[in-house]
């Protein structure tokens, strides 16, 4: 990992996305260390705040997480009428669980996270991120998301997963059988949210997600939105739905005073119905076209 | 400049975004040279086809370069109901010209480019974005935007700046005189279009840039758009018109015919209208609020 470190930059290697590299100056090394399934970094950028890193990929930074957690938790939460029983999958950081538990609609929220030692991690380093974790409303379960969901019949009104990129310990969680998995541990009316990663990156991922998720649910969507500490600057946000109505729209619109008090500061309504109309190159990505030129380069 | 290609790799270094860095893997260095003005680079990348490169800052790759020039032009194009005389302050590379041309209403269009150089390396290097420099609606004047904007009463019907960062040869392009010129160089009902940087990096910039122009303008908006190889992934384009009808929406819709014929990648009517909501942490920052808590850090 020493290499990553090069006079105090911290360099991000995937081979994901080759040719490409983001950087961030680094102050200080707060934790570094190997759990049972990955490499855990959190340090003190010089200009992004505390930062957490996986497997030597970012996964969160102070000044920008905001974004992500608003957009994974609030995009589904408010397209479904009455999300009472939330899973999350992944998502061990506690961002997109603190968020969940700012709808008073939501009973009950379990996150199934396999590896413990991110969320202790992330308590000691980042709590601002952890707020949630001993909520109430709150179960925290320790297990392989695919493996975990095998059990569950009808139980979710909502199920986010929050992995990480389509390799190693998440790849399962972009295979068909896994989306066969989540339908069925929904209620009728549920839906579900993933991270997708970008259009520009990832068109045959996107591709192949959009033709799946459409065999398997009745309502599919795509969402992309501004992330600047992700690769190529922006996430996409994956949603299918057991209802027909359009996922573009808020089934719940939140009031002004209400996002004042969820202490929004990335998601709106509005933002809802902007993000998920995409560039005309993202749109056939997904969507299909009899255009063979769908891919941006 | 040798040291930005350690082991192959172009890194990007600009004292405007400390503490983060974008890096591209080189294949061959094409051109590397100064002009009177500014150091010019062009090279192969591996992922990112050619990359222009001006005093050490990205302003165009070969994959993705299409988004940057699509709402520079087509953005303020559309939203004007009869753009006929065109000025590009800036934009040397051809790359918005290019798309400039692509509509008929288009009469005349002047490329105000203070540097010759980067168009004689464009040309030579990245043909794909000079195709319309030799075009007969065209014509080429090498001076400094502010000087020849001095000479110009009601010229225009829409004027672009595509200028870089708000430093060095730039940086008057984003001081208050500069917003008065090109007012007086507008026609009645015209407007201006300014890549304006992005939320995340520049509040400071975006407030000021907002208060000033809606003290010259009856109509101001900003949008933001997905731009991988800019900082932060994104860029904001600065709206400003003479006339009152809202920006956020085309005043020529461009049918799904049109679209295809321009060739179009990025653009799309819906995207024009999407583009212009903004996250609310940016939207306070750009319009205002009584919130003292403005910046995203």
């Amino acid at each position: 990992m020493m290499d990553a470190f090069a006079s105090n930059w911290f360099t991000e290697t995937c081979p994901l996305f080759p040719g490409q590299r983001f950087s961030l100056q680094v102050q200080e090394v707060l934790y570094s260390g190997r759990s049972d399934h990955q490499d855990i970094l959190v340090f003190q950028s010089k200009t992004y705040g505390r930062v957490l890193v996986l497997d030597g990929v970012i996964q969160c930074t102070e000044r920008d997480e905001f974004a992500y957690q608003e957009m994974m938790a609030h995009l589904p939460l408010t397209s479904h009428p009455l999300p009472e029983d939330v899973l999350i999958v992944g998502g061990g950081d506690g961002g997109v669980l603190r968020e969940v538990v700012k709808h008073p609609e939501v009973k009950r929220v379990t996150l199934c996270e396999i590896d413990k030692e991110v969320t202790r991690v992330a308590k000691l380093h980042l709590p601002w991120m952890t707020t949630a974790i001993d909520h109430d409303k709150v179960t925290v379960v320790n297990a392989e998301g695919s493996t975990f969901l095998r059990e569950k019949q009808h139980s979710y009104d909502v199920i986010i997963t929050d992995g990480s990129d389509p390799i190693g310990p998440a790849k399962s969680l972009f295979e068909e059988n896994y989306y066969e998995l989540l339908k069925q541990a929904l209620k009728p009316g549920g839906l579900i949210c993933q991270q997708t990663e970008s259009p520009w990156l990832f068109p045959h991922l996107l591709r192949n997600l959009g033709t799946i998720c459409r065999q398997i649910y009745p309502e599919v969507r795509l969402a992309v939105a501004s992330m600047p500490t992700y690769p190529c600057g922006e996430m996409g946000y994956l949603l299918c739905s057991l209802h027909t109505k359009p996922l573009n729209e808020p089934q719940r619109v939140l009031t002004e005073v209400q996002q004042q008090e969820m202490g929004l500061r990335f998601y709106t309504p509005e933002m809802h119905k902007a993000v998920f109309t995409l560039p005309s190159f993202a749109h056939k990505i997904f969507y299909g076209s009899n255009d063979s030129e769908e891919k941006p380069n």
